[in-house]
């Protein structure tokens, strides 16, 4: 998508030999830059330092990781192993990101079908390209059966009127390669012209919202107002949401969907106004494994500091860390929650949009059952 | 209640003459000042800039403006024309305060009963006292009221067991004179050796939870974790919260709570989590007029800077305003949101506990229909 009106991905191959590059996405939207990755240890750091962050985007990043090992491997040494132990310490950076662990595996069967060197170094690098393509292919695919829906909810509206979407977190191109989950089909919207505005929740504690996809919506010039986690509650009572979309971390194949703390009280909300709520996400997304979300799926506790402390630009152009709490007092940082799949309209992925249940997505994915 | 161990009210009348004396809430939680009110001007500026806010206390702070009124009057002038003009400017500070027009009439028709100025002046001393006293006595009848319903919810709990209160924004005793509303159940419970737990939301936009009430409760000693304002429907879903006890701007004779916005998400969550949603007011609170309260309170929308930027203190010890959002993204900032009275389990009023319905309210209230 674009920044100051030219187009990017959160991840590619510099023109230079050995060269990744990436946005650095702590410093948004506050300041952008592009960050030079010349070598595994710079991928692993980026990736555990979170320079970048969203499933997509770590797997891709992870993906080019391994072309970089292979390359480091191709200099001399024993390829294999180096090229192992590479992976190894990828994997290691973020332990439960599961795209993370599915790039490197690619990766890893994708050389181990080549005959040598230079032939596992090509299709590394082709492996890389690939899983990137692939993701935003993914990505887009979501955003034209999103628009289809978006169409068939805009029909019922008065014509000219505009069309509020809510969403909760990034789930944005940011996240992944390109267009993003919960945003490509705005996205899509926006560029056929549909009247599209987007209530844009902060997203405590980290404010993903108010950071990224505020700054994300604003470079490709989709209205949007950021609003106070508490606010859409308020805002569809009021008629003022026609839809809401989020992303997810995790979603069973019977529909529960694990995503950022606080979305599982907008569907709440949704519900009790008629208002359809509606999951984006690549089928990379789907736990074909757990069946009862709410019970299974674990909640990662963070570290309270990121309730008690929040960074933001100071009036002085510094981006400075404020304590919002008395010392003595503690927080708790639970990090995703999860919605029952009985409060999700539907799901949104590349291959369409189904029921959230065991029935419907076995229909769209029949080979995972 | 206490602060560093010595008992206070958020309002009282010096030893000095002529001298009231507040606690500056807007330092809190990082500085505790004692300010001194010496003129009705110090008055409806501390209202006005809210170094005192919430209803209880700013009608008990308009009391004492009055009978500052009346000191000024009584040396000297037309004491009844005196007085009216302060008035007047007293209830301009905040015109959708109801508590303070209430305060300023009440003493208005007390000094109207004495016969000469000296007595008017007496009256105006009595009846300031009388407002407050009335306040402190009200909130903690609620305390009392709302200890047996959790002594009620308690004897249902494995003994010993933690007991978790949830609550929403600073229905604390720094919003009345003495104790609190949603607060007075909390800490009578504490006293009683009940061993209490309160989640405490955030409450953004403006954080009176994580400054607030995490402040008052750690001065008192009650164990407590400040959370994001997202996290409250994952805590009921793992059966982390016994009870949720909230306060409320405004509540309609049909049982309709307007309350800091975001309390309507938390009712959706305990209403579908089966945890106990209640409502503590005194009966000043209650709309004798409006049925529909969804339909027809009007919602304050606040200056969407309040959203855009976030005060706290600097590692170096200075309270700093940082900017959370890309500048060109629109922010806005609904101020409250309307809880239907389905959602609310009971009310607790300084007259007793009823259901939230017409019926209900008017049998503890007959003398209001």
């Amino acid at each position: 998508m674009h920044v100051n009106g030219t187009p990017y991905r959160t991840v590619w191959l510099g023109e230079e030999p050995g060269v990744v590059k990436i946005i650095d996405q702590r410093k948004l939207p506050f300041g952008f830059e592009i960050e030079e990755l010349r070598s595994v240890d710079d991928i692993a750091m980026a990736i555990r330092d979170m320079h970048v962050r969203g499933a997509g985007c770590i797997g891709a990043t992870a993906g080019y990781g391994m072309y970089l090992a292979a390359l480091e491997a191709s200099v001399g040494g024993d390829f294999d192993a180096i090229v192992r132990r590479r992976a190894d310490q990828l994997i290691a950076t973020r332990p439960t990101a599961v795209n993370l662990r599915w790039a490197v595996d690619r990766q890893l069967d994708a050389m181990a079908t080549a005959e040598w060197e230079g032939e596992k170094l090509d299709f590394a690098e082709r492996c890389a390209h690939d899983i990137a393509d692939e993701d935003a292919r993914s990505c887009r695919s979501i955003g034209e059966h999103g628009l289809d829906l978006i169409r068939r909810l805009v029909a019922e509206k008065k014509e000219g009127d505009t069309f509020n979407v809510l969403t909760h977190c990034n789930a944005g191109w940011l996240a992944f390669v390109d267009h993003g989950s919960a945003t490509a089909p705005i996205y899509a919207a926006h560029a056929a012209g549909i009247p599209i505005h987007v209530w844009v929740d902060e997203t405590r504690p980290r404010n993903q919202g108010a950071r990224l996809t505020a700054w994300e919506l604003g470079q490709e010039g989709v209205p949007h107002t950021v609003i106070a986690d508490n606010v859409g509650g308020y805002l569809m009572q009021r008629g003022l949401v026609d839809l809401v979309i989020t992303g997810t971390d995790r979603t069973t194949h019977t529909g529960d969907v694990a995503n950022k703390i606080g979305t599982y009280l907008k569907a709440l909300a949704a519900r009790d106004n008629q208002v359809p709520f509606y999951v984006a996400l690549p089928s990379s997304t789907f736990d074909w494994e757990i069946s009862d979300g709410v019970r299974d799926i674990p909640i990662e506790e963070r570290g309270g500091e990121e309730v008690s402390h929040l960074s933001g630009m100071s009036a002085e152009g510094e981006e400075l860390e404020v304590r919002l709490t008395p010392e003595s007092s503690p927080t708790a940082n639970y990090a995703f929650d999860v919605t029952p799949a009985r409060l999700v309209s539907g799901l949104i992925t590349e291959r369409g949009i189904c029921e959230a249940s065991a029935h419907a997505i076995q229909k769209l994915f029949p080979e995972k059952f």
